[in-house]
């Protein structure tokens, strides 16, 4: 069920076999398989994570190519309800490892906070990333456009880009080397800095090589109507056409709640075995948390995988369910 | 676009960057992904494969619950065509390995059939399996409840077993332990082996231990009405009332025209990396035909990782796009 402050007392004494911390669809989809192999979990979703964000999910078999990312989203969670799974909207903000089970401490409301504890023996981080945007004053004026023409992934949307006067913009030098993946879908490449990093000379003749300019002054507004960005005014007063974007500055991994748990760690992202188990036995991560490409598909997979082991181990550690009708039956027989 | 014999002639000449032997979700998500990055690929679809039987694919998220698997294969094929991907049906017979490409050679038609050989860079091995169902004389007694509440996969469907009586349909005498894993699920457990396999004294005794009846009488035809299996007859014309089944003797995998290659295998399955790259470095296996467990929502990911890791290979072996106007005026300036 869905909880809310008035419900969510009944599961405080509660003992979940899995705590899902992200309701994105890595963990929707752990959610769904754990429910169905009779386990039970809580999600706990902050809300507006990276797939909220995404206008059109394109590449997501099954789907017709231009699904919002909230509604897939959406019937993931009536799917997971449907199947008795739990789901709280707040913020983790963190966890206790305490043996055999885990405290997971859990910000409800954004004023009048309460701060509730929910208790399991498995944890899976689905909490994922958020792409860093450009910072202008006006944030709206980049929310018009982000998710839309102005995307965040090159796998996701290279093929929207397709032959377009492409901006890219990032925040340091190494990000510049995108333009040299981009090329693959757009050779019309203009590079924006806004002045946030120094760009050496090496760089600059690579980018001049290729015929690709480099603007330096920062931005004052993204130019456009109804969500298509068509291109840049900068600060000078000038402009820039543009027809497409690509946001090259990095992400914010979701993984503040983590950080007192005995974890192995690569960068912001956690190392998994196949089944994405991390190097804590009862911990797993999924999705963009976990190495490796961050898509839906694999995310979905991911809590396939993550669902599955811990199944089995809890499985394998229970007493079998035996037909007692027939036992009887065979003693007298 | 959708190749018939009329039309395939035009692809003879092409060397398509994929050939992809299997239209299931594996092969249908790598398609739109290959072709999102701009390459091209034919998809071999021979009909029927194991998720074509699917009568509900309760477990994908995003998906409503009670989704048929021919809608999902429907909507993939809709969409890879979309893209521009090419689909053909027809039986792929033979794979030569001519070093930098492949000759793949189809059957197509049943009768007065032709054997074209189309050519590519690469292959995507997605052809799956299908499972053995018990062989009785009316088959289409067995393909009524096949895929309804007769049941082949225990990660798919324990869950609509749960709590019903519940025959294990089995043909050796390793897969009876199927049965100490059904049992997570429900203890209302009968044995059948239709006296395909023998049946040694410590199985006997563990099944009777846990309150589960073997019967080895075999099976003259499944009962019930409108897909729905009520139990079974015996061919000594004593029946088993039950409420669902699962049948657990073992599949066949679609991998014959593989033979010829230089691939290391696992009994019928591909042994690949974190890629789905086989031994063979031009050679990607996905879903079912690989190691690892046969869901939708694994194979889909799969074609996510094979197509992304083809677009990265070629990628980094084309000569980079110049942006050739911003070019000449570098020059001038």
């Amino acid at each position: 069920m869905k909880l809310s402050k008035k419900t969510l007392d009944q599961r405080l004494n509660q003992l979940y076999d899995v705590i899902i911390v992200g309701g994105g669809v890595g963990g929707l989809s752990a959610a769904i398989y754990l429910q169905r192999y009779r386990l039970s979990c809580l999600v706990i979703e902050k809300g507006k994570g990276r797939s909220f964000w995404m206008q059109d999910v394109t590449n997501f078999v099954g789907f017709p190519p231009h699904t919002p990312g909230r509604e897939l989203l959406q019937r993931g969670q009536d799917h997971m309800l449907g199947l008795d799974a739990d789901y709280l909207r707040g913020f983790v903000e963190d966890v206790q490892d305490d043996g055999e089970t885990f405290a997971v401490k859990v910000k409800i409301g954004k004023n009048d906070s309460s701060y509730p504890v929910f208790r399991s023996k498995y944890l899976i981080a689905a909490s994922g990333i958020i792409d860093n945007l450009p910072q202008l004053e006006n944030m709206q004026n980049v929310f018009d456009y982000a998710g839309f023409n102005l995307h965040v992934c090159l796998i996701c949307d290279g093929y929207e880009m397709a032959d377009k006067r492409c901006g890219l913009f990032v925040n340091t030098e190494s990000a510049i080397n995108t333009a040299f993946v981009l090329n693959w879908f757009t050779p019309y490449i203009t590079v924006f800095t806004q002045g946030l990093c120094e760009v050496g000379a090496e760089m600059r003749q690579k980018l001049q090589d290729h015929g690709y300019p480099l603007v330096e002054t920062p931005i004052r507004q993204f130019l456009g109507h109804d969500h298509e960005m068509t291109g840049v005014e900068l600060v000078d007063g000038s402009q820039v056409e543009l027809q497409t974007g690509l946001v090259s500055m990095g992400s914010q991994y979701h993984n503040g709640y983590l950080q007192g748990l005995d974890l192995e760690w690569k960068g912001g992202s956690l190392p998994t075995d196949s089944m994405c188990r991390t190097s804590h036995p009862r911990v797993f991560a999924l999705g963009d948390l976990k190495e490796g490409i961050n898509q839906v598909s694999i995310a979905a997979a991911d809590g396939t995988l993550a669902a599955t082991a811990i199944w089995r181990e809890i499985r394998r550690g229970s007493p079998p369910r035996r037909w007692e009708e027939n036992l009887i039956g065979a003693e007298v027989s």
